[in-house]
């Protein structure tokens, strides 16, 4: 097997952090040059707020350190497909490149439902990569999942 | 005509205050138990936040307030068509009602691109009520292009 790049490695990490505190575990990071300048996991329920999902933190905390509203020449991993809502913040962003792993059927909008990314109402695609690092972003939301059954 | 129900009229004045600020004028309201708990302007510029639509943040204040991560009991207003960001926050967030003004027919997610509620990916659907406080909402938008030329 081939190691997995630093940023997907940390997305995992942010992800299995996430799940230690109850949250479904995503994790997401921010690279720019080469930096990952932001690392976030998932958190709705332990900061009573809908729209914390990794993507959206990851991205905020990279807009706050550059001081601007547009995240132009950065790269966004995450460990999981996003959701409509993140997949708007990620245009919204400006984001170049996306990297993914574990594709979701039943809440993606990147592969799946509203396919955002090819809306004429969308109005910055970023590249899109997808399946790095999949088999271990898979394996532990299911973990996690089982356990609350 | 008829006068605008408050939390509409809420909202404009929202986003009246967001182009003040040199912002794209859209404001919202949530609404709980027929009281205002979160009133929002548009602010990604002035907050360097590409999240921060005026849905969003009124629906993370209104969160926040009742600390918790889902608004079942609430509803929502916005003077603009909310985008596909917006309506995936809105579905997270377990919305009631989804009441909106202007539609947008460039960036809005409900009744255009990926009509998002429609998806079999969007596991919370509010009853969407639109129009309200329409023409307001458009002149206001139009306005603040038309200067911006």
């Amino acid at each position: 097997m081939f190691p997995l790049p630093d940023p997907m490695r940390a997305a995992l990490e942010a992800a299995q952090a996430a799940a230690d505190a109850g949250e479904v575990p995503v994790g997401a990071v921010v690279v720019r040059d080469g930096a990952i300048i932001a690392v976030a996991g998932n958190a709705p329920r332990s900061l009573c707020d809908p729209t914390a999902h990794a993507e959206m933190r990851a991205i905020r905390a990279a807009a706050r350190a550059l001081g601007r509203d547009r995240l132009n020449g950065c790269d966004l991993w995450v460990t999981l497909e996003p959701c409509a809502m993140c997949a708007g913040a990620i245009s919204h962003a400006r984001i170049d490149r996306l990297y993914y792993g574990a594709s979701d059927p039943k809440g993606g909008a990147v592969e799946h439902g509203p396919r955002f990314f090819g809306q004429s109402t969308c109005h910055h695609r970023p590249e899109v990569f997808s399946g790095i690092g999949e088999g271990e972003a898979a394996k532990m939301l299911r973990a996690f999942f089982a356990d609350r059954r």
